[in-house]
């Protein structure tokens, strides 16, 4: 089954790639990362080096080497390895065919979604005529996050010299400057390492590579430091007969200092271990952790091949960016695939990555979540130096939640001078976007726990934050929020931003929910946790003045529009592909102060569209009419767009439509068409909140799902293509099985349940007992 | 004595050119521009035509014609006249040396201040060696303000055929788009005529020429209407004898619908009396107006006769752009010497132009104050467009007070697209600024009838647009100022601007006093007016609240610098001329959105300074602080800087440095250093307002005048260059004489006044009755 030109599925648990093509060598290296939270590493070829965009990505590596850009470590490479028979070098990515023995084209890079491998296969044929074939998997381990495991097999059709450079390439590619220094290069009988520290904090990196070899021993074999620190390298050489073949498995092991103290002993021991259970047995410890994960998050469409996988690869790769081993990371908005947006947390993480762990692995968006308490202070550090109390966290947030996103970025290219952009001090969203994800979470999974011990500190941080932020006008008797940048970051400077104001409104609301069920059921820990924070009833009176006095833009009596911020309906009506005509340089930023798109109406997102996606409090009709006013001034500029598109438009009963978006935001880095350069800035990577985003576009868009302290609701529809969706849910705890049909729409609860769920459907109210199952047949699109 | 390489004086009185300059052509022909406030005709030449700016600029004829700028009329010229000598042009601007019959050099114009007269003189040789005297000389009639008598002289030294060719030149410069059509041509026998009607409002202008000729009579005479409404012309030759002499009076004569109803009869008799009466006569009936403008505004300073002599230039231009004669016109930017900034009025009609007026001629300052009167319908149309309440005035306001300023006018030279800037919404402080220049007229001159007929409907409608403007912070518990362009234009989009915020409080203030004396003294008035604006006692104090509680940024205590606005010291510290090596392309604007001076501390113009040079609220230590802190950031991008930072200077004791500012803002015009072209916009023209403000420096800088409600201030102090200055000021009707000499400072009453006036000297009050002096001998400077 073709999902594109070059890509195809055949269970729709794995992508291959047919034929490599150098122009996309960025965009595939990202597609084909493997990872597990922990790191990421590239799919890209064994003997590729820092040109090729080789990259593996660490967590919690945070450095910065130029003063203005803090990103992660791109660590040494244990996985390289050069292979030459009879001198001359195999360069894998070449795609030739082994006709003799091998009927089917002999290139495939493949991506098994099921296990988290990616593996490769290939036929080199020498100037000679020689062939070699060679096949090599590899998966960073969920069983130990240090590991990437990599098998190799290579079997030659004559015999010939085989030769490997086999080891660490410690020349890494970084975007914003040298990270790595002091390193210190060793070797034993069975493993290379690099020890390196990190420039900015002295964070100590070791990277270990092991190497077994099953088959014919080398007649030949030295280890051999290359010159200029990069990297270190065993040679080993064979004399192989026809046909014969040659296994080798190679362990990489990476560890930090923010790890543990003593990086360097827990890899050798890793190593050690892995090196003594070998590669079938290291797998076989791995996949059952992506078995769970797929048991707990798999959706299941039949009839859409195509869908099918493209949902699961976006799955994956949200699976792969997040930290869930950990309480004090955030998720990458390019996640472990590059250093673009430098490993850091914006507001993607709350809004596209975490739901789907809402609803099927809660412990993780819990871990997540967790990680904004505790960059509490620097989000109170922002606030403070911005001149506001309470919590305005950073944009671009990283370990310590300082604010990482610099105030120029931006290259106006029509003059080469840098451009300042107010994302960093005027996109406030992102604060009441953390308290509108863990109220949802709480409704999710009712864990009150998480609002009591980290919740309310951060929801009373952030109403404070915003009463500080707001503007009270005398006149109107109303609180507005002035010069805000919404999720549309083309218009910097706007009033009354609708999206922002109602997320403000939200996150007082639950501030005051969760003072007064404080008050109600733990007096004493409410106090202590006023006092703690310096905290008073005025406080209280005062939110709640805000909550009721904020401006909330209206829909329009006439056309049920709602104005995406003071002034919207003044500017040009234009559409983008109008927009794209006046561009001077292809790589112009559209977006303020003097883009395209500023005077006009055209949005790099829709944030109305975005408010309606989040909150449901307006009738179908009126989504509707938005839905109609603001799709055509969309450009999604932004990789968010579709997927709140699809959302939006299955909302409003626009089925097609919402087809449509959703396959556009599951193609969004399997296309290949995103640039990977923008105004001479890096940009390539994997656009991780679309991965989130692919399955909330089924469980909010198609499915309907909304949770609510009393239960949860479903309101579903089926794309045409569609014969069946089924995944499952966990509402508190309660598994629930859902599967839409053409004909009915159906939940069943295991009979494992503890406790019965109140289910509401097309507006009728049930509730599911342990072990049974409510059938609808209303009709569904 | 000289003024520049090429400009010199002899009384004081006059200004000669010595040698014609073709690249000065533009700031030539706008520095020797005579006028009378009902129109300005520029100092050029009798054969030049709309390629070298010759332009008669007529007030109260705003027209549109390109859908975007409004702006006045450029009438026909009749004052066209070409020369030619046995068929050879006569260039006119051509300085030649006349050796024979005159010693001196031959070219001379020259612009005589006290009579308001432009005169040249020339002396041309043609190809055969035959050499024309030409002598000639205009004024712009006060005594009818529409006509332009003009003498010409012409002599020759051979035997020739002299022939000329004169009338109404049609064919008009216009900086945006045609204005005059439907134009039609007349002759009787002695005159010409061109009708002509605006196309956007259709206003009548009719230009007439009238001719005699003093001397042998031509012989030949013809009338030609020349093709394409180029014009209509006389063609008129003479055969005559070395050394004879002929003599030409033209009179041109302009008229608008306007005016009156029926332009054309009042122009036919305005031209029959005029040829009637004779140059001579006409000029005997102008000059007692200027001498009657001298008697009452001239400073004579002595030991310094280019200071004089440029600060009369000031005068005169400063006078001769008022439209003294209406009560609904405004004093345009440029006066009437171009269509440049529309002919309209900015804030510096109040705090530039008409100070001098207040204390000299009040009845003009009572005419152009109330012209604000009779716009605060547009003012209030341009605040309930932008969603406020009460009278928010145009930044460019004509006629009707409608707004002018469009919204786009700079051109990013870098990529040819257009900027939006926010002169027109964000630039507030022009309406406080109107209130501001209504009290200070009032406490100058006493005149409560103005106050109660007009300022107070004005001050009121201010304060409302004041208060429904403001945000108030009620974490702060202060009332601020958002999103605003104070006069340093190259910052946009500040907060809490101190200037702003400063002459907010001003004129909440006046509300204030001018309510409660309304109240005290009429409240049936009141009680009426407060009706007929729908506003009541809520109002007040709500004016009262925000007068007490806006934000006012104070000086620091550490370094007693007030802080120009929430940030600025947080923008980069560097200094212009480091700036002006990052331009890419010199005719760059230098300001919003992304100039060279956005993100650093260069200013425009200095805003704390343009505050502490109008409100004296702080003492002499704390304005020093300001002046030296913000001295050095100023770019004078504004040609009203210069006069501030005299002034301020003053007050702060740098005497020298004020002196050095007081030159370079006299010299603004004369120093023909001004670009007349600024990213492919015409920008010539005579900078009215740093003309208006000479007059100032003196007045509020050196002689530290400041009027109250109990009497009149002085603090002098005397630049070294400077023996003595007098001057006379009048505070309330009450002429005073000022004499500031180095030793001693004096104040004389005539007999004739009619009260005494509590004078206020370094300190010591005393009380000046009529007929006494007091004299104060505290050291100058």
């Amino acid at each position: 089954m073709k999902i594109n030109a070059n890509l195809s599925t055949e269970s729709g648990w794995e992508i291959f790639e047919h034929n490599f093509i150098a122009d996309h060598l960025i965009a595939t290296g990202s597609n084909f990362l493997i990872g597990n939270g922990y790191l990421g590493y590239r799919g890209t070829f064994p003997e590729w080096r820092k040109d090729q965009y080789v990259g593996c990505f660490l967590s919690d590596t945070y450095d910065n080497a130029d003063g203005k850009w803090t990103e992660l470590c791109n660590v040494p490479n244990a996985l390289y390895t050069l292979i030459k028979v009879d001198g001359e070098a195999v360069i894998t990515s070449e795609s030739l065919t082994y006709e003799n023995d091998h009927k089917e084209h002999s290139y495939c890079r493949k991506l098994d979604l099921k296990q988290g491998l990616m593996s490769i296969r290939n036929c080199w044929t020498s100037k000679d005529g020689k062939r070699l074939m060679l096949k090599a998997e590899q998966f960073a381990s969920y069983a130990d996050l240090h590991l990437i495991p990599q098998r190799f097999e290579l079997e030659v059709d004559r015999r010939c010299v085989l030769e490997i450079i086999t080891g660490i390439d410690a020349l890494v590619w970084d975007l914003h400057g040298r990270h790595l220094f002091d390193h210190s290069f060793s070797s034993g009988p069975d493993h290379l390492s690099v020890k390196v520290k990190t420039g900015e904090l002295g964070t100590r990196i070791i990277v270990m590579e092991g190497l077994s070899i099953d088959g014919k021993k080398p007649f030949k074999q030295t280890i051999s430091e290359a010159e200029n620190q990069e990297g270190i390298f065993r040679k080993l050489a064979w004399e192989l007969e026809a046909g014969e073949k040659l296994v080798l498995e190679k362990i990489m092991v990476v560890y930090s200092s923010n790890d543990l103290p003593d990086p360097g002993v827990a890899a050798n021991h890793s190593l050690k271990n892995a090196l003594e259970k070998g590669y079938t047995k290291l797998k076989a410890d791995h996949t059952p952790y992506w078995e769970e994960i797929w048991f707990k998050t798999d959706m299941v469409i039949e009839g859409d091949l195509k869908a099918q996988t493209v949902l699961r690869f976006n799955h994956y790769h949200n699976f792969i960016a997040t930290p869930f081993h950990s309480d004090c990371l955030p998720i990458g908005a390019r996640g472990l695939s590059c250093q673009v947006y430098q490993g850091s947390a914006f507001w993607d993480q709350e809004i596209f990555n975490l739901p789907v762990y809402y609803y099927t692995k809660p412990e993780i968006a819990r871990n997540i979540l967790t990680y904004r308490y505790k960059t509490l202070d620097g989000a109170r550090h922002k606030a403070r130096e911005l001149g506001y109390e309470g919590a305005f966290y950073a944009w671009v947030s990283g370990k310590s939640g300082r604010e990482l996103c610099p105030s120029f970025f931006f290259t106006d290219v029509l003059s080469g001078r840098k451009i300042r952009n107010h994302f960093n001090d005027w996109q406030i969203h992102i604060s009441p976007d953390i308290v509108y994800a863990i109220w949802n979470y709480y409704l999710a999974t009712g864990d009150w726990d998480f609002i009591k011990k980290y919740g309310a500190e951060i929801i009373f941080e952030v109403a404070r934050f915003l009463y500080s932020f707001a503007y009270f006008k005398k006149d109107k008797n109303r609180y507005e929020l002035i010069r805000l940048v919404g999720p549309d970051e083309y218009h910097e400077n706007v009033d009354n931003n609708a999206f922002t104001n109602y997320q403000a409104r939200f996150s007082l609301h639950t501030a005051l929910i969760v003072y007064d069920r404080l008050k109600e059921i733990n007096p004493d820990y409410l106090a202590e946790l006023l006092k703690r924070l310096n905290l008073s009833d005025e406080d209280y009176w005062q939110w709640e003045e805000m909550a009721r006095l904020i401006y909330l833009p209206q829909p329009d009596p006439e056309n049920g529009v709602i104005e995406q911020f003071r002034g919207y309906y003044d500017l040009e009506d234009v559409l983008p592909f109008r927009l794209e005509e006046r561009l001077i340089d292809k790589s112009e930023y559209w977006g303020w102060p003097n883009g395209v798109a500023v005077h006009t109406r055209v949005t790099k997102q829709a944030d109305v569209l975005q408010l309606l996606c989040l909150q449901d409090i307006f009738p179908p009709d009126i989504v509707k009419c938005n839905y109609d006013f603001y799709e055509p001034y969309c450009q999604h500029g932004s990789s968010l767009s579709p997927a709140v598109h699809a959302t939006v438009a299955a909302k409003a009963g626009y089925i097609e439509q919402a087809y449509k978006y959703f396959m556009h935001s599951c193609m969004i880095d399997l296309a290949e068409t995103n640039k990977a350069f923008s105004g001479g800035i890096f940009i390539g990577g994997i656009h991780t909140a679309s991965c989130g985003a692919a399955w909330q576009v089924i469980a909010f868009g198609f499915a309907g799902i909304k949770a609510s302290e009393e239960g949860i609701s479903f309101n579903p529809v089926l794309p045409e293509p569609w014969h069946e969706v089924r995944f499952k849910v966990f509402y508190r705890a309660q598994e629930l099985y859902l599967t839409i049909s053409k004909a009915s729409f159906s939940i069943s609860a295991p009979s494992e349940n503890s406790a019965p769920v109140q289910i509401n459907a097309y507006g009728n109210t049930a509730v599911l007992q342990p072990g049974e199952m409510l059938l609808f047949k209303e009709p569904l699109s």
